[in-house]
């Protein structure tokens, strides 16, 4: 018999613990392989023992007991696969600081704390990975931190939020949101509370994350600019078929002139660009940089086993790694500033309910130029009396085009705030 | 100053060498950061050293002495981005035989000669990697070998040669196969002699080093079944874009029951599947397997800063990963047996040419259903006392769709061979 010769904790011991464990159980060969060492499951925290557990784990294995984890001798590495803030993230770092590696899959955790609890993994000269935070199975921190290293990436798409893009899909096919919402809670891609999903604000952990590894600079999750898709209404998702474009939740992470921004919003997206055909609640990730224009990554962004394929691939690396240097860093090396949300650069969608009265149109355009903005693409259509003006405007400055929108919202003839949003073209528009 | 402190030597110093040195040069700080180690050329092996290069080497780094190479203490790890056979082939052996570690670009080298070439860098306890071989930026054997090492992955779909993928979304837009491939041409898509792109066997060698890979079992290129594009007809285009699919040059490598099978051939694919949507010069790879569903990396397949970009990628993780044991075996550790081509299943489209007569279709129709073989799809075509009937097949073995289509191509009302493809579909047909 080959001996065991790392020894894994695991904090938590639910549905992503269970396979992790069962994972590791089954492919020990293969890790081996891989690694040249066995892993095995020899301790599980939990709070209560004697729950049932999709796959069990061994006599002895699960435990109360933070203190006699953190200091078991037998755990080499971690991996914390309980979630929310607290206490996980007290464990976490007390186990780096009692150096113990950890991989963890909780990215409101990385996307707040992280700053700290690298800070704690590097005093204790210990890795801390985190793939399973972002996106589930897709390896997109893997790919960004190893095989992009000189790619110099300035900016990140993503759609990584499977429960959101699931009911942009259902709208597309003709829903209203409330239907869409319904129907993703009855398949149980939406909880019972949608807020976190809906408000774009757990998109927008993720994407503190991945900007924080594509760029090198601390982006926390307050950074993020978010805007969920409550306000969506059919019309904006008919507008945006009459224009060969679908709306989608994406996450935009830009590196500009040495400034980060960092925005998570409703866009709408060329049907010919690759984001346009993630479906339901797939995820994906579109990196751009100097060196491989654009990688693409797609797959299932959530769920149990796919998450805790992410945990066991950063055990394997973790374990693989040790002692070399190799990635035992902080993925953030520098302090860039943010940049002014006004000069942020976008082309733009802008959604205008006016009273059908002559010169309403030469007058928006005209604003729109004093600003220095041109109109892509103007459809407009007529309904008793009132006017629905559909415009895409070329890449402009944010700053500029909500200017000319201020001005255009005070004509008296318009009869509703303009609704703007971000268009993601294949080519800048 | 820091010190240097990992030597490059370079064989090859073109396109793809000169972007590795300059990569290197611009991104050291980088790359220390990463590994703990600066990397730097020391040495470039070329036939002509007074040659005009994109980015100059330093002074004395060119050379055409190849034992000196060998013996250079000074190279710690070797690039081989020389491309061909011989003497690439000699040489990657030669410096892994002397204790170097090689990355290489060279995927006819690494699908024909891999066994050998694996056995010769195991023996003398060195890594050979080879990412840049297969889709230049795209990071599909990294993601592979470290982020799926637990994921059984059991299918391999790839688009893994742009210049036909352009070319037949040339076609796509109605155009002649020799349209398409004058356009690639000149757009320098395409060689003057195309043969290697438009056969298949580029992308045979790249499927024969993924199939490896996701498998553990040793493909060569030999092994790989192929068939190119150059019989495709507008009129196979155009009955796919009716049935709402497009066609691909795909490879499809699939692990079933413990046998292997692999290949490359124009197939039809549905029009949501994700692979449709790769357009133009592109290349795709979906990974299916238990834990993750189904993972998507799309990205240039082609072109020198691409694939230095891997190049380095893989100079980083063997820098990185020096003396752990992580990945530094061959990735081929059993010996499948291939599957036999009449065993392998796939849904199949068929275009069939005959004579307008009664009971065509009906004897057609029944000499599938006495192979077992059920239709998903049928659309008949009258063309001047002509018929022309499209089939789209719900999944089946090959070897009864092959019996049932000579029997059918034995009718006297059937005028041409009927012509077979396999069908992608989203969901299994």
């Amino acid at each position: 018999m080959a001996s065991v010769d790392v020894g894994i904790g695991l904090l938590g011991y639910g549905t992503v613990g269970s396979s992790v464990n069962r994972m590791l159980v089954e492919s020990v060969d293969e890790i081996e392989r891989a690694t040249g060492h066995r892993l095995r499951v020899v301790r599980a925290l939990v709070r209560d023992p004697a729950k049932e557990r999709p796959f069990p784990a061994g006599d002895g294995v699960l435990t109360t007991d933070f203190e006699a984890f953190r200091d078991d001798p037998d755990i080499q590495v971690v991996a914390e696969v309980m979630g929310g803030l607290s206490p996980a993230g007290d464990y976490v770092r007390a186990l780096l600081g009692a150096g113990k590696p950890v991989v963890s899959a909780n990215k409101q955790l990385i996307a707040r704390d992280g700053a700290e609890l690298f800070a704690a993994a590097s005093a204790a000269g210990v890795q801390l990975r985190f793939e399973a935070s972002v996106c589930a199975a897709i390896p997109v921190v893997k790919v960004l931190r190893e095989s992009l290293v000189v790619s110099n990436v300035h900016r990140v798409l993503g759609i990584v939020n499977g429960t959101t893009n699931f009911m942009l899909s259902s709208m597309e096919r003709g829903g209203s949101y409330a239907d869409a919402l319904a129907e993703a809670q009855a398949l149980g891609y939406a909880e019972a509370d949608p807020t976190d999903d809906v408000s774009g604000a757990d998109a927008a952990a993720k994407m503190a994350i991945l900007a924080t590894v594509a760029f090198g600079s601390r982006v926390r999750f307050e950074d993020v600019e978010c805007r969920g898709i409550e306000e969506l209404e059919p019309v904006h998702v008919n507008a945006a078929a009459q224009l060969g474009m679908v709306i989608k939740l994406v996450g935009i992470a830009t590196l500009l002139d040495g400034a980060v921004d960092v925005r998570v919003q409703p866009a709408l997206v060329e049907r010919s660009h690759p984001l346009a055909a993630v479906d339901g609640a797939f995820n994906a990730v579109m990196l751009q940089g100097d060196a491989i224009r654009e990688i693409t990554l797609e797959g299932p962004g959530a769920g149990g086993v796919e998450t805790a394929s992410a945990v066991v691939a950063d055990l394997v690396s973790v374990v693989g790694t040790a002692g070399t240097g190799f990635l035992q860093n902080d993925a953030c090396w520098r302090e860039l500033p943010r940049l002014p949300s006004s000069e942020w650069r976008s082309p733009f969608y802008v959604h205008l309910e006016v009273s059908d009265r002559p010169g309403v149109l030469a007058h928006a355009a005209s604003r729109l130029a004093a600003h220095d903005v041109s109109i892509a693409q103007l459809v407009q259509r007529l309904e008793d009396g009132a006017a629905a003006i559909e415009l895409v405007l070329h890449r402009a400055a944010f700053g500029e085009v909500s200017a000319a929108l201020r001005e255009i919202a005070a004509f008296p003839e318009v009869l509703r705030p303009p609704f703007v949003l971000p268009v993601i073209a294949e080519r800048g528009l």
